[in-house]
């Protein structure tokens, strides 16, 4: 029995004695004992699969930032590389693939059976979710299939993924092939989490932004919904970052929650997807604001989403640069907010 | 008077005996010709302040791809070098700032008397509009003060513009007192660009989509409404790309046009903003597809958008690697459109 089930109980649409609150990277670099960590291995992907360190990392703000949940310490890029396609993590500049999808035969070779390459990740998740003791629910995570699609097409980060966007415009059969895969390969990788402990799971569609709603829903939504029926033990959150126009998609899924961004106006959130909870939607820039603004800045936007079915987050990833004493007022001005 | 004033009556929201069509970036990488001349000389920078050859790359879409408008090329980032914020174009990485914008006093040093500074791209339009001849009308435009302030603080290009939204939390004050200068220095170049000959001028808000609604209607809308309200003798095209949230407040300045991305409804935006022409907003990545799918693309949009008060375009520039054939399809194809 968890001790704090604030989480599940807004992600299940139950009433809350207060709003819980999480936030996406809260587990990363403005943690000073994240950094010790990670200046301790040799690289990003040691980090991500030495089962011990993830734990560490993953629990860090449970104990210092007090947030009401932990989120497993992983990366979505683990599942084109066990699916055979390798990345590096380069210093500053991010994901790098040196070999790209560019035809048919380079989608017949990935594998879909991604369990045995992820072992680490399971791992991870039994250490985490026992060393947690039932403090904290546990989330598991993967990227969507149209943002790890894009990585694959693309090779790296873009502004625009106009290399993956080509081809889902010249050869949409193979997109669609490829799209499948990766869901395929996804829908396992989660159910594993589940098996091991993830008590809820978040879907990330980081570059959903740079779709046309049209092709959002050719490409995109077909998997979000699959994802979402596959998993029925746990509440799902999906969150497409900048699809302002999917959210009465979503709402018209199996997903228990939708994540929003600071784009997107609480209220059109509720009106377009009633039945879901909502997640979010601070700009993560509010935390770089004097005490003063971030406390008028938060307790607005927890006017507007009110106490019923809304969990607490940013619209995004915390930024790096964020003074962590900052992070944590913010925590403790949504804990203290009354309605 | 103007042999082909398609553009004009279309933003002026008189009737048109066809849809009148420009591509943001026409002028650019995609021609065969644009890359001679730009292979001529020694650098971006040295192109821009050259006003034969600015003259010869604004007509080069007219004569090839038999558009509806030239546009003067130029770069938004003339006006922080007017004011005395120089910046360098570095190849294939984009523009840097080797100075930034921190603190009250860089704000007191910019000037905003910047017509002197700006003489190359006056006689640039003078040239332009005396070698056009009246075939078409000549476009002038601006960066928008919130992407040009953005640029002066973070000195490159950014996903987060983390930096520069800091800047519009941590300081307002210095923020409006800088979004004030840039506003005053953008309206006096736009009116001598008028004053040169530009018949119409459009103000890009490239960087709109990193701001939350709040921020965009504090720190953006009140200077991009400045600026509409400032020009009055030809029509002003508003394009904040991203701020899909920002339609019903554009309808109400003085504007003419709106400019639209791609992921924005057609008819969302005319209900939104009704008594307004639109501009776009084609996805730049229909233009690698077969020309079947560009002309299936194009015609719903079109049928969308209908044949008032519509102006097309693309929702972004044009990118670099299409091929400039298809480009002449997707004109062709909307020349041809019966509506």
């Amino acid at each position: 029995m968890l001790k704090n089930d604030l989480l599940l109980k807004a992600a299940k649409g139950e009433n809350t004695e207060r709003i819980p609150i999480w936030l996406m990277r809260q587990a990363g670099r403005i943690l000073p004992e994240y950094r010790a960590v990670r200046s301790s291995v040799n690289g990003f992907k040691e980090l991500v699969k030495n089962p011990e360190l993830i734990c560490e990392v993953t629990i860090q703000p449970v104990d210092i930032l007090e947030v009401d949940a932990a989120i497993i310490f992983s990366d979505i890029l683990v599942i084109p590389e066990a699916m055979g396609l390798n990345y590096e993590m380069i210093e500053s500049k991010g994901p790098f693939f040196p070999k790209t999808i560019t035809q048919a035969q380079d989608v017949a070779q990935l594998t879909t059976d991604v369990i045995p390459n992820l072992q680490y990740v399971f791992e991870s998740i039994q250490l985490t979710k026992k060393t947690l003791n039932n403090r904290v629910p546990l989330i598991g995570f993967a990227g969507a299939p149209w943002t790890i699609f894009s990585y694959m097409i693309e090779g790296k980060g873009s502004k625009t993924f106009s290399q993956a966007k080509k081809m889902l415009y010249t050869n949409p059969v193979l997109s669609h092939q490829l799209l499948e895969k990766i869901t395929t390969a996804t829908i396992a990788y989660l159910q594993e989490q589940i098996r091991c402990g993830a008590d809820i799971v978040q879907v990330f569609d980081s570059w959903a932004g740079v779709l046309s709603k049209a092709q959002y829903v050719e490409f995109a939504l077909p998997y979000m919904q699959r994802i979402s029926a596959a998993i029925s033990d746990v509440p799902v959150i999906l969150f497409a970052k900048d699809a302002h126009y999917i959210l009465s998609e979503f709402g018209q899924t199996n997903c228990s929650v939708i994540g929003l961004d600071w784009t997107i106006d609480p209220l059109k959130a509720r009106l377009e997807a009633p039945t879901k909870t909502l997640q979010g939607n601070l700009d993560p820039c509010v935390l770089y604001a004097d005490v003063d603004t971030i406390k008028k800045e938060a307790e607005k936007m927890l006017q507007q989403f009110g106490n019923h079915r809304y969990i607490c987050n940013l619209g995004h990833g915390v930024y790096p640069d964020v003074d962590f004493e900052k992070v944590k007022y913010f925590i403790n001005v949504v804990k203290n907010f009354k309605g």
